[in-house]
């Protein structure tokens, strides 16, 4: 059996010392390689920080399996057993541009079930995390359930890449929503768009195709206060695959699920 | 004669003062009014800064004109003489939802001319402030020149609003920047947006109608640094009229204009 305090413990103190390590990295040169694309940068920072969170899992956990976005994890099969899913710095293209809006981001499942999930806001030190049926967290701040809100009232995350020509979804969707909202936001990170939803800031996320490490622990948190984590169409995540995602508040999950997206059921 | 260095030395002290009593604000509950339309907040933390800095100018500068987004100032016919154009909290709907990704703007202009910007980012404690002909600064840290980039390399600031339908522009117009470019992000603080260009976190910003406190002390700070900031049709702006802006590193400037922007001239 698995003493989820200690995990809990453990993963809070490997956070902040990937933080501070992180922090320090901003007065030295990055080294910068590119991905699949030119979008998908990826720095000397984001593999030796996943290579720290796997040398320690591997040491402390080593029945439990992992998945990173860097590759240095398991190849997973299915989310039997304990699975750390783990994104070292979400929101690399910030971390370079910006030294802003980036954040690690892990989610413990066990069995397919989220536990336990972590999102580090590096830069301004706001530790998000929550346990399932314990509650959700900003450092030691305890969150509340997230409130319904109306369509009209709501700010929502949302690029603008998703309302123009694109491969992922018809632009003519969601270009009413974007009307009809208080206004728009767009921040280049999903974990702490995530973040954001469940701490009010936010009042709801859509994009499209993200990997499961960049959802893994915003789900667990979102869905502690309440709120909803589904696909585009409302269905379940299947969390060994990348998919779209739409992270909200509770009421208006359901309401722009039916005036704007069931045009993609 | 004005004294700059006397006026730049006092402006520093009020908008710290200023931050300081608006950081205290957070604690207290905020007293919220719409103005003309929903998106439009305004809270009394605004009217009450925006009074503050004016009260200050008024005594130390009677022969100064003031333009300000609250309304406390002048009914501005010209720029001749000394004019503050200022916004006591640009991005009030994040200063309600967000706590955050807001800033004061000042701006001041002698005959038209803007000799002294000053963006202070409250939460970040970050003072992006310029005076013509000596430098811009981010706190102490004096700015490099913006350099020129490509299209393919540039992270924009452009919310979804202005690439679907809406009152302002063809959305047809943006649509195809927004696929070119290898990133969008939208913050929504017009100020902040220019100080993040003045920074190079973001490499341009485009929006439609601002108004002249939005944008008076970014202009200046942004132009010190080699940038350019015009209307959309590259035209120099009017700063007693609302209008579209588009602010941008130098190179990238004249790109976009001539690849994207030439349909609306």
């Amino acid at each position: 059996m698995t003493n989820w305090k200690e995990v809990d413990d453990n993963i809070k103190h490997w956070i902040k010392e990937a933080g501070t390590k992180i922090r320090q990295s901003f007065e030295t040169e990055l080294t910068i390689q590119t991905k699949s694309n030119r979008n998908d940068l990826v720095t000397n920072i984001d593999k030796e920080t996943e290579q720290y969170f796997i040398g320690k899992i591997r040491r402390e956990y080593p029945n439990h399996q992992i998945l990173g976005e860097e590759g240095y994890g398991d190849q997973l099969q299915s989310l039997d057993g304990t699975t750390w899913i783990i994104d070292p710095i979400d929101g690399t293209m910030n971390f370079i541009h910006q030294q802003r809006n980036f954040a690690i981001s892990i989610g413990i499942y066990h069995d397919g079930v989220g536990i336990l999930g972590y999102i580090y806001d590096i830069v301004h030190d706001e530790l998000y995390h929550a346990k399932k049926g314990e509650g959700a967290f900003m450092n030691e701040i305890k969150l509340s359930p997230l409130p319904s809100v109306t369509i009209q009232d709501a700010i929502i995350a949302l690029n603008a890449t998703w309302v123009t020509e694109n491969n992922r979804i018809d632009p003519k969707i969601l270009a009413p929503l974007v009307k009809d909202v208080r206004g728009t936001r767009s921040y280049g990170s999903a974990a702490l768009e995530m973040a954001y939803v469940a701490s009010g800031r936010l009042d709801a996320y859509i994009t499209m195709r993200l990997a499961p490490w960049d959802i893994a622990a915003g789900k667990v948190i979102i869905e502690e206060l309440g709120g909803t984590v589904t696909n585009l169409k409302g269905e379940p995540l299947n969390l060994l695959e990348k998919s779209p995602i739409f992270a909200s508040k509770p009421g208006l999950h359901e309401l722009i699920l039916k005036k704007y997206l069931h045009k993609l059921v």
